[in-house]
């Protein structure tokens, strides 16, 4: 392998970080996993991270080079200055300085962007979004998150504002989201609205699995794991989210002329069952139903490590 | 005036073609409109536009050159090739080579875009857009359209697709739109949607302006004009309309990071009537209302050829 085609990814969550070393196929050559502890503070965070670059560079035989190292941070990132401006999971960090603090502690070039933006670019350049200029990433987790890339590149809008598809209004008389708004994506697809549509259809359904579980206690994944059983009660709640998904999708794919809207997250571990309902309305509502289609994230666990690296690759290129 | 700062838009609608020269600061300097007789054929129209240009240059002192002309259609077009594929208003017009021909024929390097495009990059050069760099335009006409500027360009999307903010779902149990679908913000904006709205809010009022109209030949300009002089029935359909159209702003300003919607089209002739509450709807639902903003398009009737010698400018400029 030459010199300088390897890079180093970074998943900065609120409970843990993951790294890895990727190249420029997209493939892990090897990774890490610890623990943030946030409450710990930046300075031992960052040194931590730097710590597990020189561990990871173990792994590598001498001739080999890091090209650079990529972060990706769920929050809002001044992607120009690299700094993290306000996260959702990191409490406290504001305007923390992470491309600063990082190439102070490696000696490698830092990229830092927000982790839906990355997988989207992650996606793009070696996953189900190869070979299209113009894409949407919707990942389903507790919330709706959303990258975007246009003419090929990650798109950030002003002040970092773009991709917030989650909440984008759907039916204006809808339910409330979380955000208080009403009839967001969201409010039907994420957390929340899951448990909530499936408490809304116990009565219409004698049996089902998740009468075993303890509905306070409900995560999106149980509801799409006893759907891919067969629950007959937890297929309907998927039906219902992939329908609203597929409005969300074809809305954007409307405005933006879109290729391809990957799907990932959680949620998205039900298959067809969340995205056959999403392709149908896609179909129905998309003005070029022809040109746009609904994928299924390809990345796997690895995604956001790989979706970081995905940056310092295709920044050293340019 | 120095050499090549002079450019020649054409605004080639269903009934009139629309052409002026335009300096590079958007004045215009001259202008030509005649009716496009499309039933006469290809041939003969861009031959007559070609005359019009030879027209318009003899406004000009021999000092002066023309640096390019643009051309917007209201259609879908290959903005690459400069073929315009199919259009709304030119029947039977398919795959014509407008920028070929009309290169033969004056001599002059020729650009053709969708007119939304044109209207977005118009104002964006010109108008209520100056100096941002993400941009949507909203004109209201029959229909609606949009055109977007993305980090200072016209962003076409695959196959020129993008734009198509009037075909996005605000209310999917809402009104049916003439496209088929249910609750764009066509269905609550669009000619017919108006039209409608006054229909259904006929019982609600006594006395009214728009009574003294056949109600199967009204206008949206007669109901944004009732509503100007105080007709409290349009009023209260301009403010329904203003509602919807601030919640498809919301949504493309969340999804994209917008900086300002421009709103154009017969319909902005209400002016605050309809900007106002489309403002208040706006500031509801964006994620980052202080940072867009919705303005009144500033073009006004030439907009349609400023627009396309925008694109001349632009494209000469690179």
């Amino acid at each position: 392998m030459q010199g300088n085609s390897l890079f180093i990814g970074v998943d900065l969550g609120g409970t843990n970080v993951d790294m890895g070393i990727v190249n420029t196929s997209g493939q892990v050559c090897a990774k890490r996993i610890f623990p943030a502890e946030i409450e710990e503070g930046e300075k031992k965070l960052f040194d931590k991270i730097a710590f597990n670059v020189i561990e990871l560079q173990k792994c590598l035989n001498g001739s080999d080079f890091i090209g650079g190292i990529g972060v990706g941070i769920a929050g809002l990132v001044n992607s120009k200055k690299g700094v993290l401006q306000k996260a959702f999971n990191l409490k406290g960090w504001l305007n923390v300085p992470v491309k600063d603090n990082l190439e102070k502690r490696t000696g490698y070039k830092v990229f830092v962007d927000n982790d839906a933006n990355l997988a989207a670019l992650g996606e793009s350049m070696f996953g189900a979004g190869k070979g299209v200029e113009n894409l949407l990433t919707i990942t389903l987790g507790s919330g709706v998150g959303g990258g975007l890339i246009l003419n090929g590149k990650i798109f950030h809008g002003k002040d970092d504002g773009a991709g917030e598809i989650g909440h984008t209004i759907i039916d204006r008389n809808g339910p409330l989201c979380t955000c208080g708004r009403k009839g967001c994506v969201e409010a039907f697809v994420g957390k929340h609205a899951i448990i909530r549509s499936v408490r809304e259809k116990l009565d219409k359904y004698e049996d089902f699995i998740l009468k075993k579980y303890d509905l306070n206690k409900l995560s999106p994944k149980d509801v799409s794991s006893a759907a891919l059983m067969g629950d007959k009660l937890s297929i309907d709640v998927m039906t219902g989210a992939g329908e609203a998904l597929g409005v969300g999708a074809a809305n954007a794919a409307n405005l933006l002329g879109l290729e391809r809207i990957v799907i990932g997250g959680g949620l998205a571990n039900a298959g067809d069952l969340i995205l056959k309902p999403a392709r149908e309305k896609l179909k129905e509502i998309a003005l070029k139903p022809q040109s746009v289609e609904i994928v299924r994230a390809a990345l796997g666990e690895d995604a956001g490590f790989i979706g970081a690296a995905a940056l310092a690759i295709m920044k050293m290129k340019n």
